[in-house]
């Protein structure tokens, strides 16, 4: 592991965002030569770790999840400390990543993956994927375990066979430090070569940009805002030969209430949206933060429901300062957004909250909704709208100039859905996970599992940044035409020594 | 079908490339007016499409093929008159354009392809792959049939689910028009709704450009040169919402001739090569365009044998004036670029031929190939170069600096494999396809494909624009949580009342 992070220039600090103090431990800006080292330390980890094979790459998962489990206090305490997310969550999301380590260890470990196909022909031809090489994984700020260091896309890279070079979130370097001294021990333990994994540090732009633009990097991956993805995006494109920049970047995740089921149970849905609104402060990147439904009296009994429940919300530190600011910005001025009424707000913060967040919760008739194209705009953090319409084509309407969505919710009764096909359909074709009488957050990692949807919610919404389908994001298919078969990677060989699923000439078996 | 070309603006018509002479029938450019119409019949269209049965959508793929055929004639006639290809060759692209439909249509038959994913959960999480909407495919060059208004973009995307608007090729229109026809009558005996399907015409850019940018557009498959993939690129880009281009751009697809396979063969290697590099006049994606091999008196043998192969090529007439000027500037150029050594050149042409080729074979030593990037760039048309290197470094320094390939050809004895494992890697990791003893040209339409390779070969590496696997690059993955199992679709309903392939909580199972 490169972890080049004493150089002395730019020290930066973390904070704790629940009460403002400087944390211990001091972190140093990478400098250029800094990232030339890790990402030519990749390059040749690369032509080693490809060749490994898939027990060992699945060995070597396994073991970066056990000695993150072993660090496992240390790692949660000090995430905690920097993220102002308490020590429950964290412990929860320490198993979501050691989970995810060991599923992508399973799916390696399986082996049938790659996806071999096979064409006796002749010719003989004979097509399987195969890793992109580096990959360039961001730190998430809302996920300091499970979608940073050591979090699904580091894991699926490692998984697809690809050194993976780590530039840290800069609100959680100390987490950083400790999961990369993790993953560097599982590196000696199961002789993996050094370069296979490098973090970074910098508490500004310079080194990703860097990183993104190295020549060795093949593919980047990275979760957080519309701004941040179209940056890496745009550097990416200009590159001498572009590379794909997997970039999730959130959505507002709209919720279609529809008239049988608010009839039935508003209390009941607005308890149930008021959790998943606030869960984590708001800082889900599927927090639902549109509600679209037909003006009714259930309506009001919903409206006045969920504006109970955000009252009583309880303020909790935001992330950052940075998340704190932009949220208080943009919740503000889409709150008085012409025709926009605040409806609720949680309870102010106590004394002992830094960088406190007070819930929100607004409303807005379809017409004004349709006619303020800003009042689209993710609010980060607990806010949520409700868009009041009078009609069915004034849903249709507002679902028409929504963009691209992680996920769309529909609460309804089920006898209630032919009717709204048209609707419906409009909906789903704006996301990638559609729900039904569910809340959106709460993203379970699994093969079946989308996330990532249409622009601008994500750069490709043909990949998914959860589940096992995240690994074919830094993967590529070759073909290989009459080659030897003593010469062929063993996925592809007659005898099929791995006893993995393949296509031969279109019939799908193990062999 | 929209077929808005007698709208009188811009009529151009067709050249014979064998005679110079104008060909009957003229065509018209379309407008603004024209595209929006097109597109706004796609949407519409895609409403329809998406829902009909997959038993409905392989008939209307298995319909095409036969209306193709039943017009085969005068379709193939036409194609030869205006690509100057011969009859026999339009009469096995036919074949292969069919062949590829029933191939979709195979596909789309048997169903598995959505690749079906279910969690049992809780939560229940069901994903499979749903059509992106409208896909805008040009029609290339040197495919009249196979990769132009019928050709494999069109029969995968149709077959993904998605409408298909061509912007024919300027040089084949009169083709197109025949091909066209046969689309509209398999969609009234299929019943398909209008619009599933259209041609549009230009001799210029801006129809294509007018497409791309179209906001109804979902995607773009074309193939062609590297500048214009790159141009429908950046405008896909630029958009507000990007969407992907599957551009194949061509490349070099060099071939590795080792000394023990040159040693025992020579002769016979120059003949399989001089076929390769002249056949269709040297006017495939995948023609050999560069041969690299370790000085040697074996591969002395090898270049006089070529040499004289090359001299014996008759000239044929290049598929446009354009390509034919390009041609002879480009292969003039390179030859008298530094260092760079005409070794022969093939027969003048004949009075009859208009825009006429005469194969090139030129050779340079590894030094000055290394410091002349030019060199590197693809000569469409029958012309090869030798790379003479000293010793295996310069071998490898050569093969270090060339871009990304469709593919590469490795002629050897496989006793001589190993000990070249390195350089053999280096070349793997720049292509799609890795040939062994064999020639690039002759790209089998299977499932084992892989057509399409690092950049600036594709504009996509993960993708292939021929074999069943093209259908991928018109869908996205979608999930659906907890949804209605009556409203789910049919490939996802917990009866599986497809009988298709699906993985359910990890196993892959029919049923």
């Amino acid at each position: 592991m490169q972890t080049p992070n004493s150089n002395g220039l730019h020290p930066f600090q973390a904070v704790n965002p629940a009460t403002g103090a400087l944390l211990e431990g001091t972190c140093f800006r990478a400098t250029s030569a800094d990232v030339d080292a890790a990402m030519h330390a990749a390059v040749t980890a690369f032509e080693a770790y490809r060749r490994a094979g898939k027990d060992e790459k699945a060995r070597f998962l396994r073991t970066i999840a056990e000695e993150i489990e072993s660090g496992g206090d240390a790692i949660t305490e000090r995430a905690s400390a920097e993220s102002g997310l308490p020590l429950t969550r964290l412990r929860n999301e320490l198993v979501r990543t050691t989970t995810q380590l060991r599923l992508f260890a399973g799916l390696v470990e399986e082996g049938s993956w790659v996806q071999p196909v096979i064409h006796t022909g002749p010719p003989d031809i004979r097509k399987m994927l195969v890793p992109l090489g580096p990959v360039v994984v961001f730190g998430a700020s809302n996920f300091p375990l499970a979608f940073s260091v050591a979090g699904g896309d580091t894991a699926s890279a490692l998984a697809a066979g690809c050194p993976v070079i780590v530039k840290a979130h800069p609100a959680h370097p100390g987490t950083g430090v400790l999961v990369a001294a993790s993953i560097q021990s599982a590196i000696e333990k199961c002789g993996m070569p050094e370069g296979v994994f490098s973090i970074l540090f910098d508490d500004g732009h310079a080194v990703g940009a860097a990183l993104v633009k190295h020549p060795a990097t093949k593919a980047v991956a990275f979760t957080g805002s519309l701004k941040g993805g179209l940056a890496l995006q745009k550097l990416a494109a200009e590159r001498a030969i572009p590379i794909p920049v997997f970039a999730e970047m959130g959505s507002i995740n709209p919720v279609l209430l529809l008239p049988a089921a608010l009839e039935k149970r508003a209390a009941e849905i607005a308890t149930q949206l008021a959790g998943s609104i606030t869960l984590g402060g708001g800082q889900f990147c599927t927090k639902p933060g549109l509600i679209l439904a037909l003006r009714s009296p259930s309506l009001q009994t919903f409206t006045t429901a969920l504006a109970a429940a955000i009252r009583e919300t309880a303020s909790v530190p935001m992330l950052t300062a940075g998340i704190h600011q932009h949220y208080h910005q943009l919740s503000t001025a889409t709150a008085a957004a012409d025709g926009v009424t605040l409806l609720a707000e949680g309870a102010s913060a106590s004394g002992t909250v830094h960088f406190p967040t007070r819930a929100r919760l607004a409303q807005v008739s379809a017409r004004n909704f349709l006619s303020n194209p800003h009042l689209q705009e993710e609010v980060f953090g607990p806010f949520a709208m409700i868009v009041v319409a009078e009609d069915l084509q004034e849903l249709r309407s507002a679902a028409a100039v929504l963009g691209g969505q992680l996920t769309v919710t529909i609460i309804a009764e089920p006898d209630e859905l032919p009717a709204h096909e048209i609707l419906i359909q409009q909906l789903a074709d704006l996301a990638g996970r559609i729900v039904f009488n569910g809340v959106p957050t709460g993203v379970e990692v699994c093969a079946a599992m989308q996330h990532g949807g249409p622009f601008p919610a994500s750069t490709d919404s043909r990949f998914t940044s959860v589940g096992q389908g995240a690994v074919a994001r830094f993967v590529r298919p070759q073909a290989w035409q009459n080659w030897p078969d003593e010469l062929l990677p063993d996925e592809l060989k007659s005898a099929n020594p791995l006893n993995i699923i393949r296509i031969t000439d279109l019939t799908c078996a193990r062999k």
